[in-house]
């Protein structure tokens, strides 16, 4: 075992830090202290809270971690960033909020960006997540900014999602729809102080009772609507409290373990296309890179599909005689 | 060569219906005819057309392709329907609209769905795209519904791609940004007859004055903003203008064939990709299927990184073995 390994397990905050930049930075070695840190996970709840910039997620779960510190359990937050240009206010402001909670080491914030692909940060994201599992956090939470497919695909490995929505938000209600509903496990409408609040929890709850979208998930709960004011802290402990309920609910049922089941699948299929796409890129430069084959597209001289079998005929025959 | 690609180069509309709907489902054969198709490429304009749902892209193409027809010149136009639920008043429209230009076959409307995955519907997208230039259309207009990722993905295929903007539609404009800009080589400010049209082009105007989101793009083109009325017609005549000059200017500098290039490019490695993801679904089927792995690490007995490199690491010795 690593020398970093053994002080990440031995709780120091400082071994987690390097291990997660190793995992964004994609540093050698990273593959190994990931294996090695999987076999010391599973102690951990996984939280993902996701919806449009704007919603109040980062007060929100500020205040949530604090409720968990409040309950003695430790917490580490990460706030993936896709590092859109557009999105340049909410990561100043993910940065800000890191290093006012460097007082309390056990909220510990991180904040990751999509240095490679997107693919790439969801793979780094479960990354991070087994570090700090490994590390004995008792909540990891998800946060991200944005609510894309992305967003989505990254804050779906979550053990319980919540999805925010602000109030007055019709059209965003109408977006939900299109992905995020059949991932949340519970909703909430943030500055529920605010006009328009109780027409959005309305929308809601109505789309939910009509089984709209979410008619492909059997799981038998029934994701509830929580008004929460973050900022003065009004709700948040209905909001912890219904993650609570649904986390009891994922064990109870037996779905905690499917869901890990379906999730670790899904990790391995990820890794296998990455290393799929590595395999093919190593055998592209040995025949001597893209350009000669693109020519002879090109030129008519082949085509693309004839290009690509002459590429990966010599793969397949392998692996055939391999299973003889 | 099959009859059905003979009969496609003698101009049978038959076949290049046929053709299409076997690159749309995947039929056995499909890569080869598209492979035979290939060489009989290169006459054609290829036209993408995005925007939001109701920028009234139908319509537009529509009158372009009569404009087009006009000029004694054919047209094939594939409108690419993500099939996502929420489109679904748009994908009776094209069917409607379908059926009603069967009475001049020279303007062939085909609409595509994602029957697979997305990024599939990228693959036949391009292959139908083959089929219409070797069967000799002039113009190939690619006319996407919706503006996500998925289809500007679809529409940077075309050599020149414009894309509609609804007046009024400050938010649009700023959703414009995150990946439309780069890829826009006219805009249309479609209904321009209605309230904010005139802000919309100036906020257009501004944005593309200013070099915000195309900077990366230094191909010496100032994407011009057209202001059309697709109903009655009005501007259709500047906005195929502005095609043409595209077209041409893409000629004279030498950046057609770049484009294409980069395209076949592009091609090369999504199929590459596609098989190389086959190869390693055949090779796990082979090895017994994917739920014992998950087990394992399911039960700790590895772990996600462990797995994978003990499935890639064969594929990786053959092609060192064959490389020697």
């Amino acid at each position: 075992m690593s020398d970093l390994v053994e002080e990440l397990l031995a709780g120091k905050h400082r071994a987690l830090a390097r291990v997660i930049s190793k995992i964004e930075d994609r540093s050698p070695g990273y593959r190994d202290i990931v294996s090695e840190l999987h076999r010391h996970t599973g102690g951990a709840d996984v939280i993902g809270v996701t919806g449009s910039p704007g919603a109040g997620k980062s007060t929100l779960v500020d205040k949530v971690a604090a409720a968990y510190r409040d309950r003695d359990l430790t917490v580490g937050v990460i706030a993936i960033d896709p590092s859109s240009p557009f999105t340049g206010g909410a990561v100043l402001g993910d940065r800000i909020r890191m290093g006012s909670n460097t007082g309390d080491m056990d909220v510990f914030f991180r904040s990751m960006s999509a240095r490679g692909s997107l693919g790439g940060l969801s793979t780094a994201t479960t990354d991070a997540v087994t570090a700090l599992d490994a590390f004995g956090k008792d909540k990891i939470i998800i946060e991200t900014v944005g609510a894309g497919q992305n967003e989505i695909d990254i804050v779906r490995t979550a053990d319980t999602v919540a999805v925010l929505v602000p109030p007055d938000s019709g059209d965003d209600v109408q977006m939900l729809k299109a992905g995020i509903l059949e991932i949340a496990d519970l909703f909430a409408v943030n500055k529920a102080d605010l006009d328009g609040a109780d027409r959005t929890v309305q929308q809601l709850t109505e789309m939910l009772h009509y089984g709209d979208g979410r008619s492909d998930s059997d799981d038998g709960w029934e994701p509830p609507v929580i008004e929460t004011v973050a900022n003065s802290g009004e709700g948040v402990e209905a909001f912890t409290s219904a993650i609570d309920e649904h986390l009891s609910y994922l064990d109870e049922s037996g779905q905690r373990d499917e869901k890990k089941r379906s999730r670790y699948e899904a990790e391995i299929r990820t890794l296998l296309r990455a290393d799929a796409n590595e395999l093919l890129a190593a055998e592209l430069a040995a025949r001597g890179g893209i350009d000669q084959f693109v020519d002879d597209v090109f030129t008519r001289g082949s085509d693309p599909y004839t290009v690509v079998e002459e590429i990966v005929a010599p793969l397949r025959t392998c692996l055939e005689r391999e299973r003889e």
